[in-house]
């Protein structure tokens, strides 16, 4: 079974965007053994959106557009459909009795551009959009002699997202042929993607029944394993010896068995421990703490901490003395080990971190080049303090020094 | 005249790996006043490609094919162009020799397969490939009925670049019609798209030279415009003069009329006025300080601020009086004051910044529900504090708290 994704957008033809959504619907499609064969990105053009989707529909079993669905003019993708299998639209008015009541719900006037989001094509299953206003639709039905199936879907990924899993998935694995999936993600931090390749290809080389996909991030390599079995508990099986065997290569290089980001496994080993961290960064401007508080039920074991971009700020809020600043600059082992130690024990927590470094694009001079960085994690019994240099722009080195961070906390709870 | 663009290749149809050659080709395109009307990735498959050939060639004036040119089994597009047009290809002996001699250049013996990287559609002209072996082709012709360009192009991106830039662009340059481009991006923060839309519209409409398109994000909407006119000149001016109309419709709420972020818009006010910004967070968790700090420079201006998960860090770095919180919760409007005026008189800045809610999922009560979030700020001689309810996940709660906040700043710097 094959599918095309349709991703609808004029802001998705020009230099700045792309389409991100196909990737993940790719992964669910192949969770349920259909390949992707096509993806096309068009316009809010009446005619080009009608000529994607019957091109689609004539040469796929699963057409899935995305986007075009909202209340303004520039929404065509009900009406390019309808166009493209010559069918009915027709205004469900439960629908936009419906869409009055969100809208007074939260003591707003709906605009009258908000019904044409309740036009449904002829023989379709309205989807409700738990997360915004557009409803998605599903049509199932013959074009050319052929089944076909047609998913309409919101284009903004977390409504995407929900209304796939709660809508597409149930009927796709009721269609969906009977070879079974299973995955794994393995997330390794601070390795280059050519050293952690060098150590598992002749590992996963062994296992010709799993694809094995190398990706590399910021200070991060993931590997995806996908293993095809006949059921769903042999592939899982098979996909799990590959991952132990990996795990067992890397060691604790491996911060994530399951795809849990790194966050999540700070904040649930803090969790596990009963120990609460606070923060002190400096260059990476909150960045450590926006990325610890980002996972849900952070505030068991995340206290806070300070940002201390100026110098004021490091004496006044982490007790970094001023001579320490003028001795050792700023940007220095000495400050990274004080802020961290200082913090702790100024909010009382068990663990406390310390960032500073050099971001650019500014900044910058021969003994303190752009990209270095000091990181430091102390518990009061054990300090420790790096010293990396990172390359490439702004965001990277913050990216980075706060992965630094992060991966110096785990270790240190292991 | 309209474009289509299709990269070549299995490996861009799984979740891990996108076509990103597409915006390199989009921006050159443009240049000449060419617009791209869709944009496909098939893998690599004879009869798909043929397909995604032939219907690309029957609907735009130019079709660039972007990989499968190599030597190998998996290198189809040559193939499936002249399967989808119904014309011969021809092995240039004179381009295997050549093919021959760079291999004994290099002291290698030419693997057979590399010389069906020789084989030419009938009719078109070969072009020569600087960086790598397999060679491109350009074909004009007639397609039922109309005039069609065809571009087969290698995938390695600098192959791509290179050649692009030699061969393609001299071409298009005596093709492209006359007509120039330029746009402008506005950007409205805190409003729905439907409301912006709703008094964009009617504006946007009288200019049926420009191109509007209309992007929400979370707690911003952009409106995209792009112009056509006879000389550059005259494109910008018409851009320019929807791009004044709108603003004058939609007032402040346009906080970018150049398409820069919020936080670049908030760190340049800042600077203009020589003023300094700090912040205390609660459910944010220093993405407001994260987003600041983001900003090449922003040091001159954000001093740093503080992230107070905990009750106690919120008396410790913010002073916030343990009675209040008692007697007003800390998710309140009290509170939210509190935080951005102390945290102003603390770091001795000019504006303070204070937000506090509930970002969810859990944490939510009836009086306080979940996406409740307060968010002050202060300058010492005015204050100003805000409630509102978000709607969605964690991480939409904290996005559209931090733009509320980045816009009070904005508001308050105006």
């Amino acid at each position: 079974m094959i599918a095309e994704i349709i991703a609808i957008g004029s802001e998705m033809l020009t230099p700045f965007r792309q389409d991100t959504n196909s990737l993940f619907l790719t992964e669910r499609l192949n969770e349920v053994g259909i390949s992707v064969a096509f993806k096309t990105v068009v316009g809010d053009n009446l005619e080009h959106l009608t000529s994607a989707a019957r091109t689609a529909i004539g040469r796929v079993d699963l057409t899935v557009l995305m986007g075009g669905l909202g209340p303004t003019q520039d929404d065509l993708t009900r009406e390019a459909v309808a166009a493209a299998l010559s069918i009915e639209l027709k205004r469900d008015n439960d629908l936009v009795t419906e869409l009055y009541k969100r809208f007074a719900e939260r003591r707003l006037q709906m605009p009258e551009n908000n019904a044409q989001q309740c036009d449904v094509l002829q023989g379709a299953v309205v989807l409700r959009n738990s997360k915004g206003t557009a409803p998605g639709q599903w049509l199932e039905m013959e074009f050319e002699g052929k089944p076909r199936m047609i998913a309409l879907l919101p284009g903004p990924p977390h409504e995407l997202h929900t209304m796939w899993d709660m809508e597409i998935m149930p009927r796709l694995r009721e269609k969906a042929p009977r070879a079974a999936f299973a995955g794994r993600v393995l997330k390794v931090a601070m390795m280059g993607e050519s050293a952690v390749d060098l150590r598992a290809a002749p590992i996963y080389k062994k296992y010709p029944n799993i694809e094995t996909t190398v990706l590399a991030a910021q200070g991060q390599v993931e590997l995806h394993l996908r293993a095809t079995a006949a059921t769903p508990e042999d592939a899982q099986a098979e996909a799990d010896r590959l991952a132990g065997e990996l795990e067992d290569e890397l060691g604790d290089a491996v911060f994530s068995s399951h795809g849990e980001s790194l966050e999540e496994i700070v904040s649930y080993y803090l969790q596990m421990r009963n120990m609460k961290l606070a923060v002190a960064e400096s260059c990476t401007g909150g960045m450590v703490a926006e990325r610890i508080t980002s996972v849900a039920g952070s505030s068991r074991s995340f206290l806070g901490g300070v940002v201390v971009y100026s110098n004021d700020l490091k004496t006044l809020f982490a007790d970094i003395p001023p001579l320490m600043l003028e001795a050792h600059g700023a940007v220095s082992r000495e400050v990274a080990l004080a802020l961290a130690d200082n913090i702790r024990e100024l909010c009382n927590a068990d663990i406390g971190v310390g960032v500073t470094g050099i971001a650019g694009p500014g900044g910058g001079t021969e003994e303190k080049p752009v990209g270095l960085v000091f990181v430091a994690v102390s518990n009061g019994h054990k300090n420790d303090v790096v010293q990396r240099r990172f390359f490439g722009d702004r965001e990277r080195v913050r990216r980075w020094a706060s992965q630094q961070a992060l991966d110096m906390v785990r270790k240190m709870l292991m």
